[in-house]
């Protein structure tokens, strides 16, 4: 089956290492890369020779999760590290996640456009509200309603849109010879004022390449769909089979349409985790590495998965290097609580041990596609003509090779059964997405 | 005279051209150098060339003056241009103004704590407060009173102080043997709530080589001296005469005394503007032909200039190529509105012409010298020798040519006269300042 649309792909910048939580302790990994923004500008310039469409970087302002054996899962600033790439790269696009709810909007508005300036219209926002309670106390907040949030985030990304746009595209004239900087009559205030957020402006900063950054959004359910057909060209999402993924595409052109807008002007990005091998067994391989340097979690893991399939499962009573046995397994099923399960429940039915189970990535909060450079690209190629998803968001399990091999390995391959470009369409973020300029509110 | 102390340099790094208004029509000048950030980083590798302690960065958020045919004064975003210059210099300092009354303090902490462990200490805030209603505008609030603006800085600088210290200094243990990436009982929560701002934290960010970036404080009046006395090693100061710049010393020391610190701890730097020539006239030649490519503001700045002498001067009645005339300047005296009189009245005494008077920067927002290298140093040395002061924030005209001949031109003047180091003592920016390591609150 040929297409003639492209996959688009985005990299996940984590934190320097990769997503899996040991990452940080494998071989070839600089230990420091946290704090080290060359480890984030030579994944991207990798992505750029891969011709990807962006990296992306998620955040929340909160230190996540437990750093005794983890490392920390987003970079020390998302913008900062973006700044970087920008100067060290020439066509990627660049894409940040702040919060709503937690930024004044003439500051995101300031800070996204300038650097959409400095990167010649490569940026993109994507625009979340937070609803993590310990990162509402970093900023001495109670946790908001959801209901509230969303309140937030509109009037968060009307100004923002509003504020991008207080340039008129004609209005920096740099005239040198008439000593004209800026024609004042298209510079003007926005003056909006919601119940949260407000803002009078004019923002201090002419037009990009692109208009202005474009907009992308993660949140689910109603309110999160909502959000996303009013404003958003992009969405982040995390299905974890096509089934899913092609709903939450559905819903999610279907609330475009609502909001008046074409349904193809919105991208459903899905995030899978991808461990690259030789063979299937080497991939696996570097899998049960990576475990093998995070054992304190396994416990918890085995515990986990006997919940996801209905038994009692435990690191005492066990052997993990060991499949589950068929007595036990006879009274099997997958748990409705968490879409993982059924996935959990084929491999431990194909007899596959303990470890190997929890080694193809069953709980990892991305779907994990562990195996060959084809069995990636078959995976993506599956997804991408079941209509499931316009992308991919590729999360790397160890970045420093991880990156390299998807680049080297997986891409020719896409580009070889023409399911993904051959090079950049143009110089802006929207141009390599293929949605409309924008400037000003839509 | 000898002196064993040397004199400290800031460069202010305006918008890309410089801090004339006109500055971006002049030949040579790039005039996209606002959103240009080459032009930022070039200024600061000259100035690093030149071994100055640091580059600064005024800001306010609103957009400055009126762009016709003005430039902006402050860059598209502090903290990115920053963060070019970091990554493509090696020792210089980098100091950015931001508002305690219109960011959150975790926001300040994470984006200066970042970009201080990414330059491997070499960042310094500029902790203002902003009264500025049309910048409140921006932020759909009401401008505050002195008192309130005051006691959310210093309730931010707590908080932000707090979260850079919530890692302790052994807390990044990065052990890959062993496992552990960090020591979870030396990274602790804060719980700082105050009456404006609160934050919980630990912040996700590990000590820099500095411990912390530099707290800089720029305010004025009683409420300033305290904040600066409380926090401060580093204060941009104003003064237009060597007694008042002395005076203001004195004050600043006096206030670190009060609250317990060494008054060497806290230095205070003044702002001049300089225009280089090979001799005074080329100097005066130079700021004559800024002024001619902003002669719209010519008559409003005649008006001034005569309410600074008690005299109405104006285009329409008088030829500003001309002295005024003696008759006149019979009446004259300087105004006690205007700290900048006497130095105009001196020059208007002098014969000088109207234009000539305007020339030499009487009512420029910092002292002018225009003139000579050796004329810079002098002024320099005088100011420095009477112990007015402890640096200066020296603003260039005209930034690409301007940076270049003070570098090239002065600094070995002032080399050689042993007022100035010769190279740089450290690596961090405390050690440039020789201003004490600090982790956490004072």
């Amino acid at each position: 089956m040929k297409t003639e649309k492209k996959m688009q792909l985005a990299l996940q910048l984590v934190s320097g290492y990769g997503v899996e939580s040991s990452a940080w302790r494998m071989p070839g990994t600089d230990p420091a890369a946290y704090t080290n923004t060359d480890s984030y500008v030579e994944m991207a310039k990798m992505a750029e020779k891969g011709k990807f469409q962006m990296v992306f970087i998620a955040d929340t302002p909160v230190l996540g999760g437990d750093l005794r054996r983890q490392s920390p899962t987003f970079p020390m600033d998302p913008m900062l590290a973006l700044m970087a790439v920008a100067r060290e790269t020439e066509r990627i696009g660049l894409v940040a996640t702040l919060s709503t709810t937690f930024n004044y909007p003439y500051n995101l508005a300031r800070q996204f456009k300038a650097l959409d300036v400095i990167s010649h219209g490569r940026v993109g926002w994507n625009a979340v509200t937070t609803s993590n309670p310990a990162a509402a106390a970093n900023f001495g907040a109670q946790p908001l309603s959801r209901k509230e949030r969303y309140a937030m985030a509109h009037e968060s990304i009307q100004i923002v849109q509003a504020l991008w746009g207080s340039w008129e595209e004609g209005a920096w004239t740099l005239d040198v010879e008439g000593g004209q900087f800026a024609d004042m009559d298209k510079i003007k205030p926005i003056n909006l004022q919601g119940h949260y957020h407000g803002s009078r402006g004019p923002l201090a900063i002419p037009p990009s390449e692109q208009g202005q950054p474009v907009i992308f959004q993660a949140g689910g359910g109603y309110e999160g769909l909502e959000l996303a057909g009013s404003y958003a060209s992009g969405v982040y999402a995390n299905p974890y089979d096509i089934e899913s993924a092609r709903e939450q595409r559905q819903a999610i052109r279907q609330s475009a349409v609502r909001f008046g807008r074409n349904p193809d002007d919105i991208k459903l990005i899905a995030g899978f985790i991808f461990s690259i091998g030789s063979t299937e067994e080497e991939a696996l391989d570097r899998r049960r590495q990576l475990m093998s340097l995070a054992s304190d979690e396994i416990p918890d893991r085995v515990r986990y998965l006997g919940a996801m399939i209905g038994l009692a499962l435990s690191v005492d009573a066990m052997d993990i290097n060991e499949p589950i046995p068929t007595e036990m397994l006879k009274r099997a099923y997958p748990s409705p609580q968490d879409p993982r399960s059924p996935r959990a429940l084929e491999l431990a039915l194909k007899g596959l041990s303990i470890r190997d189970i929890l080694a193809h990535g069953v709980i990892n909060y991305h779907p994990v596609v562990a195996g060959t450079p084809t069995q990636v690209a078959d995976f993506m190629e599956e997804w991408f003509l079941a209509e499931a998803v316009d992308g991919f968001s590729v999360v790397p399990d160890i970045a420093f090779d991880g990156v390299e091999d998807f680049v080297n390995l997986v891409v020719p391959i896409l580009q070889e059964r023409g399911l993904y470009h051959e090079d950049y369409e143009g110089e802006t973020l929207r141009e390599h997405m293929g949605v409309p300029y924008q400037y000003g509110p839509l």
